[in-house]
C-alpha cells in the first residue's frame, strides 16, 4: 500500500508498474494472494475492528446519519462475510488468458484473440469499508492493479483494510503496489486521479449522484457509471394474474432501495379490469404508496380515493422507496415505447403468456437486462453466476449489466507467423 | 437524409427513432438496403461525379494541397470500389442477435447474452467522401443509425452520397433517418453532436489529431479514438536473419504513411553484430533515413557516418515516413520495457526462434496486436477477416484493435422464466 505522503500521480505510476507483474501472474499466485487476504481478515480482526471503532466514533461526533453509520460499521460477522467473498472470488475461473477466438488467416498467420487485464483500475467510493477488500479482490483476480480512493469518514478502516490487502499480495510474491489507497477525500485528489489517462485505464465510482457528477466534470480517464434503475414491470393481456401479482410485489417490495427494483407498473387494458383491483390492494397492504393514471384509477374500485396521481415526473423517477407509479396501456407496443422513453436501461420485465409479446418485448426494449415472466430483482453479478460484481452498468460501451471479473478485462490479438509479410 | 435546415439535435433525435426499427430489422432487409446502395452508386455515377467535380473545383480555388485534393477526388474506379465494399459488408454474417452465451440459473431462469446494436453512431470525418458510404454500410449492417458529419470541402459529394444511402435504406422499407448528414463543418455543430448523450451512443472520429483534440475537449458522448501507431519490430538473439530483414523492411517500407508501419527497430545485442550492417544497408537502399543509438552506430561499419542520432524524442515519435529509429538492447526484457514505455499500444512484433521469448513478448507487451515472426502491417479489420473496418482502436475499453461490425454492437441479457421471484 502506498503511504499517504505520495501524490496521487506517484501512487498511480507505481500501480502501473505493478500492473505489469500482475498481468502475467498465474492464477495459482493470484489465488494464494486472495487466500492470504481472507486469512489476514480473520487473524487481524481486532486491529480492523479497532480502526473501525475510531471511524465510528468520529462519525458519531460529526453527526453522521444512522444509515451512514450503519454502512460504515464493521463487526465480526461482517468481516467474516467479506473474507468469504474473497474466497468466492478466488474460486472463480481466471478470466485472464482465455482465448475468445482463434482462426487462421490466408497468409498462414495463426490468430488468437486473448483476454487480458485492463491494467490499472481506480475505484472511488463512499462510506462502506467492505468495498476496499471486495474491489481489491476483484481487481487482483482479473490481473489489475487497483487504486482506491475512499471517503474521509472511513479513513482508519480503509487504511487497515488496504494494508491487509497489500500485505497479502506481497506475501504471494506480487508487487505491494498492486493495491494502493490514496489518502484524502478532497476534490483535488479526485480530479488528479480522474486525469491520469494512460496510467489509469478505468475509473469505477461507487457512490451517489454527487460523486458521479463530480467525476463527469473532470474525468479524462474512461469511467463506467452505474446509472439509476428506473425499472418497469409490464403485465400483458392474458398474463397469468397470480404470477403477475407475485412478480410485481417481489419487484417492488422485496428490497425497494436497490436499483433493480421496479418503479412503474404498466398494465395492458385487457388485463387491467381484473388485475388492477387485486394488485393495487396487495401493494397497499404491503405498504406501497401508489401513484396512478386516470385509467387505472377508474378501475381501482373502492381503492380509487386512496391513490395518488401519476405525473410526467413520476414516469421518470427512480423512487428507491415503497412508491409505485401505475399506468394502463393499450398494447405491448405502447408499453415498449413507455419503457424506452422513461426507462434507464437497467432491468425490465414483461409478464405474458404470448410468445409473440415476449419476443417483441425482449427485442425492442433497450435495456441491459430484459425479463420474461420473472422479477427484475435478479439483475446481479452473483445471481447471474458471474461471481461478485463491482457494480452494474447501464452504459452500452464495454460493459453492460453486471460488472464482474471478466468485465474488468480487455483483449489483445496475438498473431503467430513463420515470416509473413504484407504484399 | 435530414435536410440541412434541421438542428444537429433534431437530426440526432430522428436517428434515435430510426434506430429502433433498425435494431429489429432482419439481415435480409438490411442486405437488401445495402444492395440497393451499391446499385445506386453505379446508376447514379454521373450525379456523384458531378457533385464531386464541384468540390474539387472549390478545393482547387481554395488552394487545397495536392494530397488533400487526391483524397477528395472520386472517379468511376473509386466509386466502383466503394460499391464493391458495400457488397462485401452485405456478405458478412449479421452480428445482431448472436447469442454470445447461454446458461440456466439455479432458479430455473434461462439466461442468454445477446448481441444487439449500439443505437446511434456518429462518425466525424475529414476530406474522404468514401467514408460517407463505407461507414453508412457498416452501421446499417450492425443495425445502427448513423449521423455523419463530414468536412466542408466535401459538401457536395457527401450530400449526394448520403442521399444515395438514405434512399437505399428507404427503398428497403427502413426509415430514411437511419442515415443522416449534418451540414456545416463548424465547431459549434461538432460540439452539439458531441454532447447528445442518451441520444448518440458513440462517436468515431476519422481524421487528424486536431479533430481528436477538438472532440476530447467537448465530448460527453463516448468516443473511440484511433490513436497513433508507434510500432516496433524486435529482432531477438538467434532470430532467422533473412526472415528478420524481410519483416523489418516490410514493416517500415511497404506503406510508411499508415499507423501499422514500424517506427523503431530494436535488436538484441547478440544478433546486432551480424544483423545491423545488413539490415541498415538494406533500409538505406530502400530510401529509409536511419536514427540510431550509440551501440548500433558502433556496429554499423562503413555506414556509421551516414546515420543520424536517435534521441529520446525519436523513441516516442510516429514518423509516418521513411524514417526508422534503431536501438540495441541486451534482452527481450529490455525490448519489452522499451515497447511498453514508448509504444502506443497498436502493433508490435518480435522475430525470434525462441518459444520462451515469443511467449514472454506476447504476454508482457501491452498492445492491441502482437506479432511473432510476422510484419506489423497485418493489423487491419479486412486482413483479420472481420470485414471492412471503421477504424483501429488503441483504447482498451469496448473495442481494441480493428473496429468492424461486431465492435459497433453491445449486448443485453435476456432472462426467460416461469414466474421466478427473488427470495
Amino acid at each position: 500500500m502506498a503511504t499517504t505522503a505520495k501524490s496521487v500521480a506517484d501512487v498511480c505510476a507505481e500501480a502501473r508498474v505493478a500492473s505489469r507483474a500482475l498481468a502475467t501472474a498465474s492464477d495459482a499466485v493470484k489465488d494464494a494472494a486472495l487466500e492470504a487476504m481472507a486469512s489476514a481478515l480473520e487473524t487481524r480482526l481486532d486491529e480492523i475492528l479497532e480502526a473501525n471503532a475510531r471511524d465510528m466514533e468520529a462519525g458519531a461526533e460529526a453527526g453522521l446519519a444512522p444509515a451512514l453509520l450503519d454502512r460504515l460499521r464493521l463487526d465480526g460477522e461482517r468481516v467474516a462475510a467479506i473474507a468469504a467473498g474473497v474466497r468466492a472470488i478466488a474460486a472463480l475461473p481466471d478470466p485472464v488468458g482465455e482465448v475468445l477466438e482463434g482462426w487462421r488467416l490466408e497468409s498462414g498467420l495463426e490468430m488468437r484473440k486473448v483476454r487480458v487485464p485492463l491494467g490499472v483500475v481506480a475505484v472511488v467510493y463512499e462510506a462502506r469499508p467492505n468495498v476496499t477488500i471486495d474491489c481489491s479482490a476483484l481487481c487482483l483476480k482479473s490481473g489489475n492493479a487497483i487504486v482506491l480512493r475512499g471517503s474521509s469518514s472511513a479513513t482508519h478502516s480503509n487504511a487497515v483494510l488496504a494494508e491487509v490487502a497489500a500485505s497479502a499480495v506481497e506475501s504471494a510474491g506480487l508487487p505491494r503496489a498492486a493495491v494502493s489507497l490514496v489518502a484524502g477525500g478532497g476534490r483535488s485528489e479526485l480530479a488528479e486521479l480522474a486525469t491520469q489517462e494512460g496510467v489509469v485505464d478505468l475509473i469505477i465510482p461507487r457512490g451517489g449522484e454527487g460523486l458521479k457528477a463530480a467525476l463527469q466534470e473532470v474525468a479524462t480517464v474512461p469511467v463506467i457509471y452505474a446509472a439509476a434503475g428506473n425499472c418497469h414491470v409490464f403485465v400483458d393481456a392474458g398474463a397469468d394474474l397470480d404470477m403477475a401479482e407475485r412478480i410485481v410485489l417481489n419487484a417492488k417490495v422485496q428490497r425497494p432501495g436497490v436499483c433493480n427494483s421496479a418503479e412503474t407498473l404498466l398494465v395492458h387494458a385487457d388485463a387491467a379490469p381484473e388485475f388492477l383491483p387485486r394488485v393495487l390492494r396487495a401493494l397497499r397492504e404491503a405498504g406501497v404508496e401508489l401513484r396512478v393514471d386516470a385509467r387505472a384509477r377508474a378501475l381501482a374500485g373502492e381503492l380509487a380515493d386512496t391513490l395518488g396521481e401519476a405525473t410526467e415526473e413520476d414516469w421518470a423517477t427512480e423512487y428507491l422507496a415503497l412508491i409505485l407509479a401505475v399506468r394502463v396501456v393499450d398494447s405491448a407496443e405502447e408499453a415498449i415505447d413507455h419503457v424506452n422513453r422513461y426507462g434507464s436501461g437497467h432491468s425490465e420485465a414483461i409478464v405474458t403468456d404470448s410468445t409473440a409479446s415476449a419476443e417483441r418485448f425482449t427485442h425492442a426494449v433497450d435495456a441491459a437486462c430484459v425479463y420474461v415472466n420473472a422479477s427484475t430483482r435478479f439483475t446481479d453479478g452473483g445471481v447471474f453466476g458471474m461471481g461478485a460484481e463491482i457494480g452494474n452498468s447501464t452504459q452500452k460501451l464495454h460493459a453492460r449489466g453486471p460488472v464482474a471479473v471478466r468485465e474488468l478485462t480487455t483483449y489483445k490479438y496475438v498473431a503467430e507467423g513463420t515470416g509473413q509479410i504484407r504484399e
